[in-house]
């Protein structure tokens, strides 16, 4: 078990194992392509009837339940719990911490938050702190745009490029006790900005951070594209990844169908409305902690880079005219096999 | 070097030390008793004439282009910066990021963010991940209370249990290289939720949480108050100080005179206007860099636990009628006197 620094903010990891994972996603989720790769899937996006915000942090709660059941472990056994959301003051992570009372390294980093706790508490566990984390991050849909956009009753029309926030949770336990799959590295990203100030084509702000973050953890492992079966980042989207491959083909690592994105696959393009793709720290938490998680362990990818990508303005800062900053935390994963 | 878990959220660590510290503070905060140990202060709240989240993120990068030069280090030093502030998406530490572009962990926990970030930053450090970590925490008292209560122009009048926004930022930098001053232990807190629903009373709302982090991290080391020359919780503020006293006597840890706040030193409570204390996560931020790390310096604290507290509602939670859940993480300063 160990963490060594490779370069600045990347690490390599050994001895930190995925004890198990659980996504739990809305209707509209459940309905994409990925819908049976989650543990649950809720048959509306509010079955309790309080308040969108309440709904995201029981989804989160949920998510952290189910992965606690299929690890068969309580939250006795959880040394930390790292993660967070999009809601302001990320109050869904911090009213579920509320409920379990485990200490809680809290984070934001918007939409690559899932990542960002993913690295926090595998490098953690792998320099010898707690050996036992959860690590989380969720979205819902409806609690995101009352926050960043406006009210769902106004009935606007979303532009081709904008994202769909997706309703859904991911929960993964970390450890130090021997799994398939382990954790071998990861990279915190860098605040990149190219100056784009579309708050409805976020795709396209956080590109340059993907790529960004994709070669600093290539050159830190010494490693290509083609050492990766799947690279996927989190939310671009389809115009997103694209500009991400034109961006990564001018640095010379084409990723060919490498590349993929966790919001271009979470919904059928074609027919759910989306434009284009999902959104919010759920989606990359979901996509992992379901179909990510689930073909690593079927084999379908041996070894697998997840690139979360975060914008990070805020409704004041997109107001007073400032452009959109954007970051991308990567974690590598890979199946070795050593247990059952 | 290495990182030793204690208890859960409770961790010792070896070999990780205080470069240096800096703190810049407002005007109201310079001229308050610790004053003299602020590095630089401003002499208006927003000498650039921007708005008000520019200056928050201005006096951020301030404290940490402070640090660095007292140092002698530059950016290309940092392996990773760690912290966060008290805006929505924190923007002062994302938008400071930007100009940096070093890699990022960026953290929320409200008031509370910057002995987080203190204790994340050393257990990464202490772990053998990163050799040298930027830590720092910011608030502005105009941007926090536009975005938690009114506009300043309303004129209300504050309640006596209101506590005062700090104009403030500290920036503390971690390396593995020996100094005198060590962070020996840190303990993440939990949320704790005493039902309080007054968001002009913060400091009885995050007393419980302290006193919890209190506890846990005594505990976990063996130790008692004690064995502390000085313990500093972060914004309780006067009231809170009392509630936090009455509680850790009914719990059998009397502190006598050991403890104190960093809120309710910033300021001189009789005649500054602030009522309760200072708050804001630039307070226990600015207090530790300036104040306290002097005294641990010149020996007057020769072990200093530094408890900082956070009220994790946003206002949409207060509206919604949730009550205040509150957090403090601990972190554990020794002067081993092992180099000049």
């Amino acid at each position: 078990m160990g963490i060594k620094q490779l370069a600045a903010g990347s690490y390599g990891i050994d001895g930190v194992y995925i004890q198990g994972a659980a996504a739990v996603a809305g209707p509209k989720e459940g309905r994409g392509p990925l819908g049976p790769y989650f543990d649950r899937v809720w048959a509306s996006e509010n079955p309790r009837g309080g308040s969108f915000e309440q709904a995201e942090r029981e989804l989160l709660r949920e998510s952290q339940e189910t992965v606690l059941q299929k690890t068969g472990m309580t939250w006795a056994d959880i040394d930390l719990a790292v993660g967070g959301d999009l809601l302001d003051e990320i109050i869904s992570t911090n009213f579920a911490a509320r409920e379990h009372a485990r200490p809680l390294a809290g984070l934001f980093s918007a939409c690559a938050v899932f990542a960002e706790a993913l690295a926090a508490g595998a490098a953690m566990v792998g320099g010898g702190g707690p050996r036992t984390v959860l690590v989380s991050a969720v979205s819902h849909n409806k609690a995101a745009e009352r926050q960043y956009r406006y009210p769902i009753e106004l009935g606007y029309q979303r532009t081709p490029t904008a994202a769909w926030t997706a309703t859904a949770a991911g929960s993964v336990v970390l450890a130090d006790r021997p799994a398939p799959l382990a954790i071998e590295a990861a990279t915190f990203g860098r605040v990149i900005d190219f100056g784009l100030k579309d708050p409805n084509d976020l795709g396209s702000a956080m590109a340059p951070a993907a790529v960004d973050t994709i070669g600093r953890h290539l050159d830190a492992l010494g490693c290509s594209v083609s050492d990766y079966d799947a690279i996927f980042t989190g939310d671009l989207g389809q115009l997103g990844v694209q500009l991400a491959v034109a961006l990564l083909e001018r640095g010379g690592r084409p990723p060919g169908n490498r590349l993929d994105d966790c919001g271009r696959s979470l919904y059928h393009l074609d027919s759910q409305d989306v434009h284009n793709g999902g959104s919010g720290p759920g989606c990359s938490a979901s996509v992992f902690s379901g179909y990510l998680v689930g073909s690593l362990m079927s084999g379908r990818f041996r070894r697998l880079l997840l690139v979360a990508t975060g914008a990070l303005f805020s409704p004041t800062t997109y107001q007073q005219g400032e452009s959109i900053p954007a970051i991308a935390h990567a974690v590598s994963v890979v199946h070795r096999g050593e247990s059952s």
